[in-house]
C-alpha cells in the first residue's frame, strides 16, 4: 500500500481544547499538500475552515463530543449549525449510558434524526469501543447499519482506550458491508494504519499521519 | 470543619459518558441524604433528575463540555434548553484555543452571553487550569469577574489535571470576592477538600465526597 492510498483515507485529526486557529490553518494546509480524505476539527472552527479550504478538501466535525451525554436536541442543533458552516462530515457520539441501561430505541432514534438532518452528507456515529462489552458492539453494529448512518466508528481518543484490530474485524464481521468502518483513536504508525485497511476500515482518524508518513 | 460543612459546598458529581440513569439516581438519593450542594451531571439526565429530585437538591449540569469547543451558539442552545428542563447551576467550558490565540474578546463575551441567558441561576466557568499559563489564568480571573459570571472553575476532570492548591490560591489572590470559586478534578480526600476550603474555594467538584465523608 502507498503512502498515498493510506493519506486517502485519513481524517486529518485536530481536537485538542487549545488549538488555536492557526494550528487548523496548519492543518488545512497538510491536508491539501497531502490529500487526505478531510480535516477532522471542533465545531467552533468549522466556518472559518471552510472558507480558508474553498472546497480543496472536504471539512469533517464532531457532534456531541466526546462524551455523547449532550440531548438529542443539542446533538442536532449542532449538527445543523456545522452543516450550514458548510461542514460536509459529522461523527458523533452515542448516549453510551442509554446504550448501557438497554434503552436502545432511544440510541436508534438519535442517529436516525441526525441523519435525517445531515441529508447525504456522511454521519460516522463513534460507539466509544473502550467502555462497551462484546455484546454492546455487536448491537451497536446492528443499530448503526439500521438507523441508516454512514460509518461505525470506533473511538473518540478521548476515553480510556482507541482503536483495536480486534474491534475492526469485529465491526467487519458483523456490519457485513451495509455501512463503512472507521478506526481512530492511538493510530501512531503506518504499520498500524495498513493492518486497520486490511481489517476493514475504508477511513482513519488521527493525527499522526503526516507526521508518520507526509 | 465537620463533614457536613464540607458536604455542603460538595457538588455532587457523576459526569462520565456511561452513566446511566440508575446511576444518576442512586447520585440524587445520596445528594438528598446527605445534603450537598447540588448534584452534577451531563445534560441528557437533567429534566429527569429535576423531576425525581422534586427541589430537593438543585441539579447542576455542564455546558461545552469537557472540550469548550463548540460555537456560542451551540452552548446557548444546550443552556436554554437546560434551563427549560430546570437546572439551576451551569458549568460551561470556555474556549480554550481562543484563549490561547489572544482572542480576548470572544472569551469574554461568549461568557457574558452564557450569563444573560442563565439569568440568575448560577454560572460557573471552567477555565482548564491543566493546559493554561499563569498569565493566562489570570487573565481568566479578570474575564470571567468582568462578563459577570458567579464562579470561576478550575477543571473539568477530563484533561490532564484537575485542581491544585496553588491555583486555587492564585483564583481567591486575583478575583478578590468579585467572583466565588470552584475546586474540580482529582478531589479524593478529606484533607484535600479542607485545604481547597481554607484557601478559598466556595465549592468542590468531586464524585467521592460520600465515599469518603458519607
Amino acid at each position: 500500500m502507498t503512502k498515498q492510498e493510506i493519506l486517502a483515507r485519513v481524517d486529518h485529526t485536530l481536537l485538542k481544547p487549545e488549538a488555536r486557529w492557526q494550528d487548523i490553518q496548519k492543518l488545512c494546509d497538510e491536508a491539501v499538500e497531502y490529500h487526505t480524505a478531510s480535516i477532522c476539527i471542533n465545531p467552533c472552527y468549522v466556518r472559518q475552515a471552510v472558507e480558508y479550504l474553498a472546497g480543496r478538501v472536504p471539512v469533517c466535525t464532531v457532534i456531541g463530543f466526546p462524551l455523547g451525554a449532550t440531548s438529542t436536541q443539542t446533538k442536532l442543533f449542532e449538527a445543523k449549525q456545522a452543516l450550514a458552516d458548510g461542514a460536509e462530515e459529522f461523527d458523533m457520539v452515542i448516549n453510551i449510558g442509554a446504550l448501557k441501561a438497554g434503552q436502545l430505541g432511544y440510541v436508534e432514534q438519535e442517529i436516525r434524526a441526525l441523519k435525517q438532518a445531515v441529508g447525504d452528507k456522511v454521519l460516522k456515529v463513534i460507539v466509544e469501543t473502550c467502555l462497551l462489552t462484546e455484546q454492546e458492539k455487536e448491537t451497536m453494529c446492528e443499530l448503526v447499519c439500521s438507523a441508516g448512518a454512514d460509518f461505525i466508528k470506533t473511538s473518540t481518543g478521548f476515553s480510556t482506550g482507541g482503536a483495536t484490530f480486534a474491534d475492526i474485524a469485529l465491526f467487519a464481521r458483523c456490519v457485513k458491508g451495509r455501512c463503512r468502518i472507521k478506526a481512530a483513536g492511538g493510530i501512531r504508525t503506518a504499520e498500524d494504519m495498513e493492518e486497520f485497511i486490511r481489517l476493514g476500515a475504508d477511513r482513519l482518524g488521527t493525527s499522526s499521519a503526516i507526521k508518520i508518513l507526509g
